[in-house]
């Protein structure tokens, strides 16, 4: 049985000299609270603090990071309880051993460093997970996630978690943020994130009833086009109300070209009416993502984008799990052609943020650092998806802090819906931070203090000024 | 005169500490046998076993990574004899002094790495090229070549290789390959691969003569739609009989629009009759890259895409010296949407494998990896052409590695038309893939056991299994 | 108050091992004379020799370097004098205190590279920037500045500058280089540059203004396509007879398809009656690139293409500011097929040189080194603006060279305005040159002796041959 080790200097340079100064940029963020400003945790887990059922359907079940990667390995996704609900206890325990049984597929993934770092530090286990001892792990981690220290208060304390960022409906009536707030017992700031998406889509099946129930909600008529940019604008002010400092925005991709006033009354006049193209549809999402601009710049809600990426790309899978179970896969996306309408309208408007991330990684270089590098409201946003390992954050430090400089990166963004991922994925980043600003001091292109300061400047001061918080 | 070494560490990494790691990995694969799954050997050198002439027309003349480089530098093909026949004793020496003499335009490139590697290994040579041992060299190498030793079989198994794919046409009746296999002389398994790409494109120069002589083959009509999707399956059928495991598809775009069979019935019979038009050919050839697929789904093989060159990039070059010249030039090709047909449909197809290669770096974090991290069936192909040097190899491990595993990759594949860079091309990979694996146990990301548990799987298992070898 | 130090190690590897070789390589060419083929230094201040006004004029108001990452920080164009013509001493003061308050703005970034270098080595400061000291700096600076030792002329001598192109106006009567030729206190060469974007793009506002000014200048009536192709063709011998080696061409993308005769002859009549549509534009365009290559095989001058870069991407800024304030931002382009055309007409005319620059790193690979890998007449251009950083300076030094070796490398290129700059990037170019052939050495892919002559050459004959100097 091999031993799970996680040693102190993971992820640190090789190079001794370098691991030297690297340790000692760590050291000085490694205890520092946790800044979440975006991310996919379910708050009602804080407000009910249930314990969490088992293992499996809290590390595997609902992590598409996980499931994919069974899944490419030959793990159809039913085996792993994909788009179940909640799982026996046979079932938990099958899954776990599914997972323990192909812990080789996940070599040299970052998924693979996140779960040592989550076996290890929070539920103490020191064996390498594998066929043999499955159900042994599997009895130690169900065993704590009974008891009172890992039920999710508790751990959120434990984490160190200072501000977390949910993702949510703009129809949502953010009753579980606001008694969250009100509860003395969460010290955390857990602040909802407006995510209007479905309600951008006019082609998008169920669009029509989604936009009424939004009017209802916002008790605003959404009978015209008027009415459903007032819609939109009254459930920001709500969310601004409930402590959200940020609007996200998944399309395919990041064009904003205006339309005609009464061109986007017409298309949401047929749009209401289930007459509406593809092409309009487009059309009309790529004029309202320049409109979210716009209200970003009256109510301050910092924009984020996450475009380029193709949903359920097999649709099967779509059919029998449902999304997010790993299907997606990234686009080419244009950047600086497709934001010039919005840039230029407002890319240097006082207050206004907008963060972009992507899933390419040459366009770090190519555009996103060079649009952060001159307009005072662009922030790079931190390495997304695919992109969150070891080698690519390598490449967005370098193109970012070289084009542009460290101060226009939005500071680490975990954007993950396992919980148990938090600690281990901004850990992994600042460990990742430390070994990169280490190479600038040995190179002698910054004094050791200078990266001192910057690595405290990444870890607390920057995502505090990007999200407003 | 410089001596030409191959140092025992060559490739591995400078740090001390890393290097120490690495020269263990590296001396576990370094002596397996060779399994080369997708190349461009001919293998009637094999059957005959005649002498290799020259030096010049070994190493030189039909190798166009050598001979676009030397052109490029400012050597004319013709000085290199490319396009020729057998060379002249004369000229032969002569394009082997140019090679000498031009020896500084290899610095930094793979093809030197290799080149060292053959010259010390194969031929005992220990003094670099230059102008000045030219002469002198050539006739060392010449004289081995017209030895026992250096003759294609003794060479084969010198080199330890256990497989040895080829690619032909699927009108070749595979002779050469039934008599190397009935051959009680040679131990590798020589395979052939179905390369149907000229009798997918119906608007190329001599389509229709060429699908003529593939019906008569296949002892099929082919006057109609049907007859041709018969014959295809009919050669496909007879190459897995002759021992073959893959079909390899070498077109500008991988995309796969299936077309309406009226459709497809129509484009074929105007095609016939010499009236298609180009964008009609192209959907045929997109719609029938699909219909590979359900092949490879009934008959097994294992399906290889190669997109994204233009090839013949320069048209007085392919009239004076005709195709394979070195002067084919990458462009760029989409990938996620261009699939979705094709994995829609067999993308979780039990047993249907798809090896997707690349000649752009960064589509390996944006597509390829992402698509092998998801669908069981998809496979990212080792490093291609313009792409098979360390840099870019070092790409290709840390994105796929890290966004979708070791497990998803098709191991290491030489696609070499150079026979004698065959064993230096293989142990470049092994060298890298220990640097690679080396790094991810310094950094404690990975222990050694399992660095080489995967450095062997990747030499071993991993290429039979892509492979079903 | 914190030191500043220029190590002289600074940008080597960190490797004990590694950085003894790369001290031995840069050692080598450190102290070799700087030809810098292509920039944006006015001649007028070495015809001129007047001393510099103030720091804040020399070093931060003209860069748009240094101005689009202060803005991107927060500090508005105004307050940093773009656009404003010369400084007052107060203005000029002030403008330097926001450089040194917010020193950390650049961190990481190239800049401050390149600016501790000329702090310490021309002006021998010791101290780092910061708001307590940015007065005493200052007049540190501006006292110098007003002394004989750091006039233009001097200092372009201590620099060690033997060839300095410009960039100019094919209008341009180049008086001021025809001055500074015959100027026996210069010893080095000041070229100019044939760079003739505006009159290749008859949509451009004064389009026809300047065609006829052109028209004028080159005594050749230009009221027909003819005599239009006939003044570019006498303007450029003008140049090529005051001493220019190359024409350069910026324009968004690089396709070069030929028009019928006729069809440029009607655009031509046309755009001269300022009725010609933005489709017609572009195709003269690219239809003239094609014939300032045809041009390039008659007269000699070197061909370089600057493309994919929107200018002015912030309308805004450019009516308040002018251009070249920093609002540039890189697009995707392509170069395989666009360059098709040219290259089949002239891609191995006996002399041709095609310098191809991009701003896309991830082209290096893909289709910039595979050209120069091919083509006798291309050359892949040193990393271009955006990318003139130590981490993406690496991806070209690893792509070109692996793909192409270094003979295809065009030298490095400092393209700058900034002329106390020049000799800081030339250094950086050399020691990240001398740490990648360290690392070459190092992993035994090249012999030191080999990596001397390979960084020497690029340092002196590279340049030298492939702008024909």
């Amino acid at each position: 049985m091999a031993t799970l080790t996680v040693h102190p200097d993971r992820l640190l340079p090789a190079d001794p000299g370098v691991r030297d100064i690297a340790r000692r940029l760590y050291a000085a963020v490694r205890e520092l609270p946790i800044i979440s400003p975006h991310g996919h945790v379910d708050p009602r887990i804080l407000l009910d603090d249930t314990p969490f059922a088992d293992p499996a359907s809290l590390l595997i079940q609902p992590d598409h990071y996980v499931t994919r990667l069974l899944h490419a390995g030959g793990v159809q996704l039913d085996r792993l309880g994909v788009g179940e609900g909640p799982l026996t206890e046979d079932k938990a325990r099958e899954v776990w051993r599914l997972l323990c049984t192909n812990w080789h597929l996940l070599r040299g993934t970052p998924v693979r460093y996140w779960f040592d770092s989550e076996l290890a530090e929070i539920f103490g286990i020191t064996q390498r997970p594998d066929a043999g001892n499955a159900d042994d792990l599997y009895d130690r981690i169900a065993g704590q996630l009974a008891g009172e220290g890992h039920r999710p208060r508790a751990l959120l304390e434990r984490f160190g978690i200072e501000v977390l960022a949910t993702t949510d409906d703009p129809a949502d009536d953010l009753e579980v943020h606001a008694a969250l707030a009100a509860d003395p017992g969460i010290k955390a700031r857990i602040t909802p994130t407006f995510r209007p998406d479905r309600y951008l889509e006019p082609a998008a099946p169920g669009w029509a009833e989604a936009v009424k129930r939004l009017g209802a909600v916002a008790e605003t008529e959404v009978g015209d086009y008027a009415g459903y940019v007032a819609a939109l604008e009254r459930r920001r002010r709500y969310f601004v109300d409930h402590g959200a400092v940020s609007a996200d925005h998944s399309h395919t991709d990041t064009i904003t070209t205006p339309l005609d006033r009464a061109e986007a009354e017409r298309i949401y006049r047929w749009a209401l009416a289930g007459q509406v193209s593809e092409a309009e549809a487009t059309a009309f999402r790529r004029h309202m993502i320049l409109e979210m601009a716009r209200m970003s710049c009256d109510d301050g809600l910092v924009m984020t984008l996450h475009p380029g990426v193709r949903r359920n790309h097999h649709p099967d899978t779509l059919v029998r799990y449902g999304p997010d179970t790993g299907a997606d896969i990234p686009l080419a996306v244009e950047y600086t052609d497709a934001l010039r309408p919005l840039l230029g309208r407002y890319g240097t408007h006082p207050g206004f943020h907008l963060v972009l991330f992507t899933v390419d990684p040459d366009v770090f270089a190519r555009e996103v650092a060079p649009l952060a590098g001159f307009y005072p409201s662009v922030y790079a946003g931190a390495p997304w998806w695919f992109l969150d390992n070891p080698a690519l954050i390598r490449r967005y430090q370098e193109s970012v802090s070289e084009i542009a400089g460290f101060g226009r990166m939005s500071g680490f963004i975990d954007d993950t819906r396992a919980f148990c991922s938090i600690p281990a994925r901004h850990d992994m980043s600042r460990r990742l931070d430390a070994g990169f600003l280490a190479g600038l001091v040995a190179a002698h292109r910054l004094d050791e203090d200078e990266a001192l300061d910057t690595i405290t400047m990444l870890v607390t001061e920057q995502p505090r000024k990007v999200f407003k918080l």
